[in-house]
């Protein structure tokens, strides 16, 4: 590092917070599973917003790429520095305070650092729900989660983590900050700037606070392990359930009898609901009467949509019949390795998407085993391929990119995303250019090259430059 | 009009469909109000999105500006073009086929020219909601609602127009087609290009096409009108219902006695559906049970909060009810001239606005008039004044800058939108220079300069060029 970067970055921040030391920069050089590793010429931890923009200042005087860092849970390497070394790591955990509630307002500020768990927690302390809920939701920072758009089981309630945005406050790869932190739901006033920010991985700005909608803290949830026989049952019993619910359906996980098999091998303690099914549906659905709950269920199976279902009769059932769904993953990294897609499609489609995809699998890897789960109520699959029982490791993952490309050819012939909600980051940025017309890509460089032109921001990341 | 972009329109959509006599061109050449008069070269009207793409095409080349067209029913001059005759007019009336309905996804493909009334019918055959609603429905159309990000009564639930967006098809304006119509509630893969050319009026490309969200169609609905003390009162009364209702809260609408009062006064047949109050709420819930309904408004007429109420006991009562509100605007036409504007704060800012800015307007100009109403439960009132009895129309209208800046003062120290709904268009370009940062001003232009470096598209709309 320069002496003039140096000097300039530990007067943004203070000298405790420019870490250079391999020890003290070493967790922030790497994903959290070890699959991405970068260097870094320092990594800085700002206090605040305006911490922020001086350090951004004092890179682009040093012509020095920056690399912003929430919790470091992305799944596509989205916040791993390159290996050259050159960059600027950015590490926002320090700006973790909750800004405002306003419980009247339904709203929450918070700082880009908080983690999703704190406010998560910060609102169910004055009544209300921040529906955003995923796996890694004690150490990934709301920052990320803005960052990547993230998505979780309760999209088909609440939407993604865009859709419960309001207000983004914004340090631009021009080293100024854009204020819009407003909790406004309305404001037709010229471009909608945060959706640009939301999603854009980094690459466009680093978000510092953001207002977050909040909403009533659902008193009582009901929630369903349903027996059905294929995912076109799943798609119509969807359906049903939405006209009757409506939004008092907050969840419709669909899960395979291969990937509960794997829950109930590999994971202590879990066990079978119900009978073994092709196919299943973990459905909740909150302040919802039990009674009308119970009744759309006896007229599903008697419509024979439904051949056997369960209703969690207690709080501690319904975390066991959510846990079968939750460790999927776990089960499918014990069992061995394993070639993910995080696909969507659209949810009519969604029956076409699978028996193709496993046709195709099937023919070209004999053997191979699909491990197919996910938010079907948004059309968005996990199509995991575990390999064939006897076959060595490194020969399925040689097949890699043959794999991937049935698979995201069948996405797209659907008009399907290669990556409904973990983003392209490193992993999925040549594969994108497969499938993104040339028209969109330019438009998504031209873009950054206006608001970036110095190409600073997360190169490497995204489509563009680095 | 110089003969080689006269044979190019021809070529691009047919002799018939431009348009140069002045007969023909007039209804294009004005808003619906008559407030905005321009002129053009002539008005074209594109069959279909190659169609649009060959007249961008051609405009570019001649150098001659474009103004989108839909309905014609912008409220702030949006789609008037200027005054200087040199520029085409884009009018996307003939586009309007419904291109799909996917009832499984829940989701309608839709050309830029239907009316907004088309697509709630389309949706209605296949029994579902297409939930954006506004008065100029029979008129308005899909791409004019997209390109101002309409609101309407039913934002509280379902969201503006933005948020009822999967998918758009846009002419760019390097006359490029981008085809991003899908129907997808999770797509993570860059920039979520959707969100730009919504709300940009048509600065940034020319919508043709959309996929838009469908929902279920309510079963019931129970109408109430609830007299309450204050708009503290409506505030804490909505956030009661969110609490005890949830989703099933669709409407949530304030009404001042003074506006009430002008309907009465003008509005045939209308009547007070209870006693009279200084406030007044209308509330509409979907597909809740009335009885718990019932039981709610009996608890908050118990504490005091509702001091009287109405629940519709018919489907024709329910009309009347939300005539009431629905004629507010008429009403204050028949009343004579008056100055309105459409804001938002926080929805817990609602009391502070209305007591700072009316204490403030009746200092200024005693005898002035408040007529407020409006989504209480998006934080967005139509604050309309009315002039003093006895006072000159034209005294009156002289004071309109002084009242703006007063009530835009008063929204802007409560961190709100000088157009929550209506957009900027020509009426609030220079205005919203007021509160806008140069930060984020600078940040649209190099938006628009980056999409736009001829700045052809329709010039003289938001801060920019022309």
């Amino acid at each position: 590092m320069s002496d003039t970067l140096a000097a300039r970055l530990v007067e943004a921040v203070g000298a405790a917070n420019v870490l250079v030391d391999a020890a003290d920069t070493a967790p922030f050089l790497t994903d959290w599973r070890g699959r991405y590793r970068g260097a870094a010429q320092c990594v800085v931890r700002p206090g605040n917003a305006g911490e922020v923009a001086a350090v951004v200042r004092a890179c682009i005087e040093a012509g020095v790429a920056i690399v912003p860092q929430g919790g470091n849970t992305s799944l596509c390497g989205a916040a791993t520095p390159d290996e050259t070394g050159r960059a600027v790591v950015v590490s926002l955990g320090r700006m973790n305070r909750i800004l405002a509630v306003d419980r009247q307002n339904n709203t929450i500020s918070v700082e880009a650092g908080c983690t999703l768990a704190a406010v998560q927690d910060a609102a169910r302390a004055v009544d209300r729900l921040f529906p955003l809920a995923l796996a890694s939701e004690g150490t990934c920072q709301i920052g990320g989660n803005l960052s990547t758009n993230a998505g979780g089981v309760q999209v088909l309630r609440y939407g993604n983590t865009r859709e419960l945005t309001l207000g983004l406050q914004v340090v631009l790869p021009s080293g100024e900050l854009w204020d819009g932190l407003r909790g406004l739901r309305k404001d037709n006033t010229g471009y909608d700037l945060k959706h640009l920010f939301i999603g854009a991985e980094g690459t466009l700005g680093i978000i510092t606070a953001a207002v977050l909608k909040l909403y009533p803290l659902p008193k009582t949830q009901t929630t369903c392990w349903l027996n059905i026989a294929s995912p076109a049952v799943a798609v119509d019993l969807l359906n049903q359930a939405k006209s009757t619910f409506d939004a008092q359906l907050t969840a419709f996980e669909l899960v395979s009898e291969a990937s509960l098999a794997l829950v109930l091998q590999h994971i202590p303690g879990a066990t079978r609901p119900a009978a073994a099914s092709p196919w299943y549906v973990l459905a909740e659905f909150s302040d919802a009467d039990p009674a009308a709950v119970e009744g759309w269920l006896g007229e599903q199976m008697a419509a024979g949509a439904v051949a056997d279902g369960v209703i969690a009769a207690s709080e501690a059932q319904a975390k066991k019949l959510w846990a079968l769904r939750e460790n999927i993953s776990e089960a499918q990294k014990i069992e061995g390795v394993s070639i993910k897609h995080d696909i969507a499609v659209p949810v009519s489609r969604i029956p076409d998407f699978l028996s193709t995809a496993d046709a195709e699998l099937a023919a070209a890897f004999p053997g191979i085993r699909v491990v197919a789960f996910g938010h079907v109520g948004d059309g968005n699959l996990h199509y995991n391929l575990s390999k064939p029982g006897a076959q060595d490791n490194a020969v399925f993952l040689a097949s890699q990119a043959e794999v991937n490309r049935i698979v995201h050819d069948t996405v797209h012939a659907l008009n399907g995303s290669i990556s409904a909600e973990h983003g392209i980051g490193q992993l999925k940025r040549e594969e994108i250019l497969r499938y993104k017309s040339a028209t969109e890509i330019a438009l998504m460089q031209t873009i950054r090259q206006a608001l970036d032109p110095r190409g600073l921001m997360n190169p490497g990341k995204l489509p563009g430059p680095g």
